[in-house]
C-alpha cells in the first residue's frame, strides 16, 4: 500500500529578492540579502508555519549587469549552518556546484551541517549555468552541458560513498575497555573514476537522517534524467496545472524506469504567490512590484540566461532576435523556452524581457484563492508541494499567516512536524549505510 | 607612541581532546566532537571569560591510527557558522587548508562568515602537513613543504584581493533613483599567477571590520617568514618561557623586516592549564589524564607526526630510532624538534612516545600560580595572548571561572569586550580598501 500523499512546503529565502527591483518597494529590506537578522526572522517564521524546509540559491560568477541580490549575498554553506543554530525542526537546504568544487570537501560540509542540524540538511545539486564561473576558478572554459552531468553524476556517487565512510554504530566510545570505534565499521571508499580519485573515508559520521537529502533542479532531457535517477527532490517551475503535470508525469515515469519507487521522488514547483483581501488588491499588489522594474533592468536580466548577452543593442519593439545556439550551454532548458515562446507567439524583444522580469504568477488573490491554486495542483498531480519565494516584501510572512491555516483546515497540511529530521518529515526513508545492508545481505546468504 | 600592549585569550575547542585518551575521564563527553550542543555551551563560557575567540583546529585525512577528535568531527566552517548565530561578541577563528581548496570558494565562505558573525571571523591559513590529504583530493603526491607555502601565500594574496571587490560605501541602495550600487567601486581582481588565476569580483561585500583576521602557525624558516609576512595572529607552541620569548623577538623582528609594525603581529602560545585547589591537586589531575594513555595510543600518536609511520615496529626501550628525513614533508618543525630532542637526551621511544602523548605542561597548579606563570609569560615578552586548550575535561570552564577572575583583577584582562568585532578586541586595525585607499593616495596627489 502507498503511503497516503502529503502537502510539502518549502520557502526559497532570497535576500532582496530573485528579481531586479523588488529591494526599491517601499516595505522592502534593501539590504536583506546580507542581513543575518531577516534571514533570521524568516526560517523561524517558516518554522511557525511548519513548513518542511528553507531553500538557498546560489551562483559563482558576477559582474555589473547581474541582479542585485547576486551581486552580495550570503554563500549558502555558512549561512545554512548560521540558521541551523536558531531554528529546531525545519530543513535546510542549499545550492552547491559539482562543477567547481571536490567531492571530499562539498560531502563533508553537508554531513557537518546534517549532524549540526540534527538531521536537517539538504543539498541542491547544481552544474553551474553561468559561463563566466569558469573564470573564477582558474578553468580554461567552462565544461559542455553534458560533461558537467557526468561529472555531477560521478560527484554525487563520491559523496554518497563517503558519506557511508562510517556504519551507524562504528562509534563504541566504551570507556572502561578504550575502544573508541570499530575498525571493522569504518570504511574507505577507495573511488578511482574518470573525474575524481578519492580515498575516504570521511572524518565524519552520518547523522540522524542518515544522508543529506538530494534536490536537484535540471529541466533538460540530461537534467530531468538526473533527478529521476538520483534526486529525492526536484525543484521545477511551471506556468500552468497541465505544463507542471505533464513534467510531474515524466519525472515519476523516468525514475520507475530507473528501478526507483515513484513516491521518493518529490516534485516541487516554484511559485511566487501575492495575497490580497481582495482579488483587485492582489493584483494591485502585483502591478506595484511590476511598475518598479525598468526595461533596462528587464534587458539586464533578460540578458543573464544567455551568456550575459547584451540585448540593449536590438530594437526594442521588433520580433525577438534570432540567436542561434547562445544559451545552449549556460540555462538550457530555460533559454530554450524563452525562444520557443517568443516565435509561437511572435513577441517582440520588450514583451519577452518585461515578461521574464516580471513573470506574473497564477497563485494571486486572496488566501482563499491561493489556498484553492495550491489544492488543486496538489490533488491533479502537477506538485507534492511547493517552493514558496516571496514576490513582494512579506510574502512569505503572508503565507504562512493567511494561506497556511487554511490548508492546515482543510486538512491537507500539518499542525505539528511528525518529526524531527528533513527526511521524516518529507516522508522520505533513512536509506541504510551501503556496507551494514551489504552485512546483512551476506549474512542471510542472498 | 605605542598602544599599551593588552593580553588576550583564545580558547581551542577541540571535542574529546587533542590527544588519545582524554575521552576516557569518568568526567568526559566521549561524543564532544560531534556534539553541537557542548560547542554551543564551550563558546558561551567562553565568551562569559570575554576572551577574544575561540579556534576550530583541521585536517583532511583520517586512517585507523588517527586520534579519536579526527575520527568524526565537525568541518570548521559549518561550525564556526553555526556558532555565530549563537553568540554575540567572540571571535570565530578556524584552520583551512590552501593546499587542497580554491580560493574564490574559501574567501567566500570566510567573507560570508565574517558578515554574519558582524566582523568575527579568523582563518587560520595551513598549508595541510598530512601527505594523505593528497589522497582525499584526486593528487597524485602532496606538493612539497616549500611548494606549499608557494602556493600559500599565492591564494591569500588572491583572498585578499578579493576581499576588497567592493568599496565600503559601494552599495547606495537608493530607492528613488533605483541606483543599487555605484559600478566604480566594484572591483574586478583578474589575478593570473603561478597556481591560480581568479577574475572576481567576489559576490559579498566586506564585514565591519574589513576582512578576515588571518592566523597562521608555522614554525618552521619558511612558515616563521609566511607569518611574519602576511599573519595578524600566530599560533605557536612552547614548553619553556625562554624558548618562546625568543619565538616571539624572532617573528616580531622578521615582522620589521618586512616592513610591519610588530605589534600588529600578535603571538599566542597555546597552552593547556590544569587547576586544582592545591598544587598537589593540580598534579593529581594531570596524573589521572596522563594515566589514561596506553603505550600503544602514544605510538600511534607519534606516528601521525610522521606521516603515520608505524613506530610498533621497534624496542621500545632502545634509543629513539633513526628516521632520516621522514616527517620533512608533514609536521616539519614539530618532527625535527623531537628528533633533536630524542638525540640530545638519549630518550628511549617509550620515552618519546609518553612524552608526546602526554606533554606536562608548565601551566599546572592552582588559580593563582596560573595566572601568575600567564602574566610572567605576558610581562616577559614571550605571548601576547595564549590560546587555552582543556587538558582535562572542563578545563575551559575551570580556567574561566577561576584564572580570568585573577586576571582581571590584577588589571592585566578586560573586564567587558572593548568592541563588537575580533579586530577591535585584538587591537588591530581594519584594513582600509586597497581600491579606496589609491583613490585617496592619487587625489592627494602622492
Amino acid at each position: 500500500m502507498a503511503k497516503p500523499r502529503r502537502l510539502k512546503l518549502g520557502a526559497i529565502l532570497h535576500g532582496v529578492g530573485g528579481g531586479t527591483s523588488m529591494w526599491r518597494h517601499p516595505d522592502a529590506k534593501p539590504d536583506a540579502s546580507v542581513n543575518f537578522d531577516v534571514y533570521k526572522r524568516w526560517v523561524q517564521k517558516a518554522e511557525e508555519g511548519r513548513m518542511d524546509l528553507i531553500f538557498i540559491a546560489d551562483g559563482l560568477y558576477i559582474n555589473e549587469k547581474s541582479i542585485p541580490h547576486f551581486l552580495n549575498r550570503f554563500e549558502p554553506i555558512t549561512l545554512l549552518s548560521a540558521l541551523a543554530g536558531v531554528s529546531q525542526h525545519i530543513g535546510l537546504v542549499g545550492t552547491l556546484s559539482t562543477s567547481y568544487s571536490e567531492p571530499f570537501t562539498v560531502a563533508r560540509q553537508f554531513a557537518s551541517l546534517d549532524v549540526i542540524s540534527g538531521g536537517r540538511a539538504g543539498w541542491n545539486v547544481v552544474t553551474s549555468p553561468l559561463e563566466g564561473s569558469a573564470l573564477n576558478y582558474g578553468k580554461k572554459e567552462h565544461p559542455d552541458h553534458d560533461k558537467r552531468y557526468r561529472i555531477a553524476s560521478e560527484f554525487l556517487d563520491v559523496a554518497r560513498g563517503l558519506w557511508d565512510s562510517w556504519e551507524d554504530d562504528a562509534f563504541v566510545r566504551n570507556k572502561e575497555t578504550g575502544v573508541f570505534f570499530d575498525p571493522q565499521k569504518m570504511h574507505a571508499l577507495n573511488h578511482n573514476g574518470e573525474f575524481f580519485s578519492v580515498k575516504g573515508p570521511l572524518n565524519i559520521a552520518r547523522s540522524k537522517q542518515g544522508q543529506p537529502v538530494i534536490f536537484q533542479a535540471g529541466a533538460s532531457e540530461v537534467g530531468k534524467n538526473y533527478a529521476s535517477k538520483y534526486a529525492d527532490a526536484v525543484f521545477t517551475g511551471h506556468e500552468t496545472i497541465e505544463e507542471a503535470a505533464r513534467f510531474y508525469q515524466d519525472v515519476k515515469s523516468r525514475a520507475a524506469s530507473f528501478g526507483r519507487n515513484p513516491s521518493e521522488v518529490l516534485i516541487f514547483p516554484g511559485i511566487s504567490p501575492i495575497i490580497g483581501r481582495t482579488p483587485e488588491e492582489a493584483e494591485q499588489k502585483y502591478q506595484e512590484v511590476a511598475s518598479l522594474v525598468t526595461i533596462e533592468n528587464a534587458l539586464d536580466y533578460l540578458g543573464r540566461f544567455f551568456e550575459h548577452h547584451d540585448f540593449s543593442q536590438y530594437p526594442l519593439d521588433d520580433p525577438f532576435p534570432e540567436l542561434g545556439d547562445l544559451g545552449k550551454n549556460s540555462f538550457q532548458s530555460g533559454t530554450d523556452k524563452i525562444k520557443k515562446d517568443a516565435q509561437e507567439k511572435g513577441l517582440t524583444l520588450r514583451q519577452v524581457a518585461l515578461q521574464a522580469a516580471t513573470p506574473r504568477s497564477s497563485f494571486i488573490g486572496t488566501p482563499e484563492q491561493v489556498a484553492d491554486q495550491v489544492q488543486a495542483w496538489f490533488e491533479a498531480e502537477a506538485a507534492d508541494g511547493f517552493m514558496i519565494a516571496a514576490a513582494v516584501p512579506h510574502g512569505l510572512e503572508e503565507f504562512v499567516d493567511q494561506v497556511v491555516p487554511i490548508l492546515q483546515e482543510r486538512g491537507i497540511y500539518r499542525k505539528e512536524y511528525e518529526s524531527d529530521t528533513l527526511r521524516g518529515n518529507l516522508g522520505l526513508a533513512k536509506p541504510e549505510n551501503r556496507y551494514t545492508l551489504h552485512k546483512k545481505t551476506v549474512s542471510a546468504g542472498l
